[in-house]
């Protein structure tokens, strides 16, 4: 297991951790004054700040991309929608192809609507098989880009309105149906966060194997949890087993960033100079 | 397909759908002014109007169990914790046969002290086999009783602080390792609540079979919702594929009582006999 007490080297952060504080070129700064090396930045953040500004800074600062959030929402109520839903997807694998990416990651989506609260189905098994065919014709205009795409399973309490992909192993399903080659173009984010919980978590990493693990993301689960979407915890203040899931994915051959993804409005209503600080500090101690 | 239309014939309520309103003594009046032959009382309800009297009014009205509410919480910080569950859920199995039901659910428990916010441990693997151990010593016990255990597997929001097991799959994997014979003693509850998500519903129901589905719970998904533990919604309200559920549960072979459990501060907060009444007209027309 890589030693992470020391520095720095593989540690990415998930722009969304500070989003409420900095903008995105302020974030690119505060990162490149600590040394980290990787970031993960969304599309409105990079929208906001112009994507050719945003690719220049990244390289001046020797900063690169450990994924790119992101696309997926496939699933939608009409032909128009579905239709919709993939441009959006392709105009997201140009902007990760325009920045360089380790992969773009892919938030599946679900009933559609529901994000919304006014859900127009209650069919997810027709959400998975848009979401199936969505990835799918994503792919094929990806593998052109070269972009490989990371789906990205979240917590099964975000199944009705935001991803439909709860586990790990329905997410290596679809890789393995989509890829069988295990080409490298398509995989998965594993995010601790949503998958801590999933009795099948240390099989599912070695099934997935380094060809499958795109990217890899940490928090910590909070008790109590107060909120389904915003009381993410730092490392180290929750539950998860944060050592022993990272020794698991690099044993299963993963060698890439650990990226820290925090959504909490406990968090964002702290000064991002603490936020990033206190990031460092746990990922050099119990990450 | 059963039709639920005409009456309350296979309708049983959870006590805890109306606690908040009404002693158990009156829950269980309500619940036969309209008809309904079954409950699912918990234990401080019980505790609290005397045992010997609601078997005797639960006799009187004609009124069974669908379940008893609860044991489990096996896991514990030491050797006495873990005592003292075990003889807890002796006792549950001991008032499960006063009162005669058709299981006594278990919540399997999971990091001692998180329920109460000060989780003692993050080893979740040593709960599950702590679980294991509890259930296969409570089963010994309630095979001589006669009280079928059901275990629940709970929503994965509720697995650091309620229960570490998560998944139909891996409730079903305990009961194949402790009752391989498929005996009718140990088997499951199936809250859609808890697993209308997962991917694996419909095989993993027609895995169970009628020998291992031992009780049926319905509430519904709210979008949004917005607490992890008490915003359950009313039959009708969300986006759970209720029908859909109860098929393949029937076409597994079960035939037994639809069980109406609603944790929700909102419900709590209308009067009882409007609570029961929507349950009633919800379960004739959208269960």
């Amino acid at each position: 297991m890589r030693d992470f007490s020391q520095g720095v080297e593989h540690l990415s952060i998930n722009t969304a951790t500070v989003r409420k504080q900095l903008t995105l070129p302020a974030i690119i700064e505060a990162c490149a004054r600590r040394g980290i090396r990787a970031i993960d930045p969304w599309r409105d953040q990079v929208a906001a700040a112009g994507i050719a500004a945003v690719a220049r800074q990244l390289k001046d600062a020797g900063i690169v991309l450990s994924g790119y959030c992101r696309g997926g929402f496939f699933p939608a109520a009409d032909a128009a929608g579905l239709a919709a839903a993939l441009e959006d997807n392709r105009r997201a694998v140009d902007e990760a192809k325009t920045l360089g990416t380790s992969c773009l990651v892919l938030v599946a989506g679900s009933l559609p609507g529901a994000l919304a609260g006014k859900p127009a189905s209650k069919d997810i098994g027709l959400a998975r098989s848009q979401v199936l065919d969505g990835i799918a014709a994503t792919l094929d205009y990806a593998r052109g880009a070269g972009v490989p795409l990371a789906i990205e399973p979240l917590h099964p309490m975000q199944a009705a309105d935001r991803a439909c992909i709860s586990t790990l192993e329905q997410a290596l399903d679809i890789c393995d149906a989509l890829d069988p080659g295990r080409t490298g173009a398509l995989g998965v984010a594993l995010d601790v966060y949503h998958t801590w919980w999933d009795p099948k978590l240390a099989a599912q990493i070695a099934r997935a194997g380094r060809e499958r693990l795109l990217a890899y993301h940490v928090c910590d689960w909070l008790v109590p949890t107060r909120d389904l979407l915003n009381d993410r915890g730092m490392m180290g203040d929750g539950i998860i087993e944060l050592r022993k899931i990272r020794a698991l994915v690099e044993a299963a051959g993963y060698a890439g960033p650990v990226e820290v993804e925090i959504f909490s409005d406990s968090w964002w209503a702290r000064p991002a100079d603490d936020v990033l600080d206190t990031c460092v500090a746990r990922y050099r101690t119990v990450v």
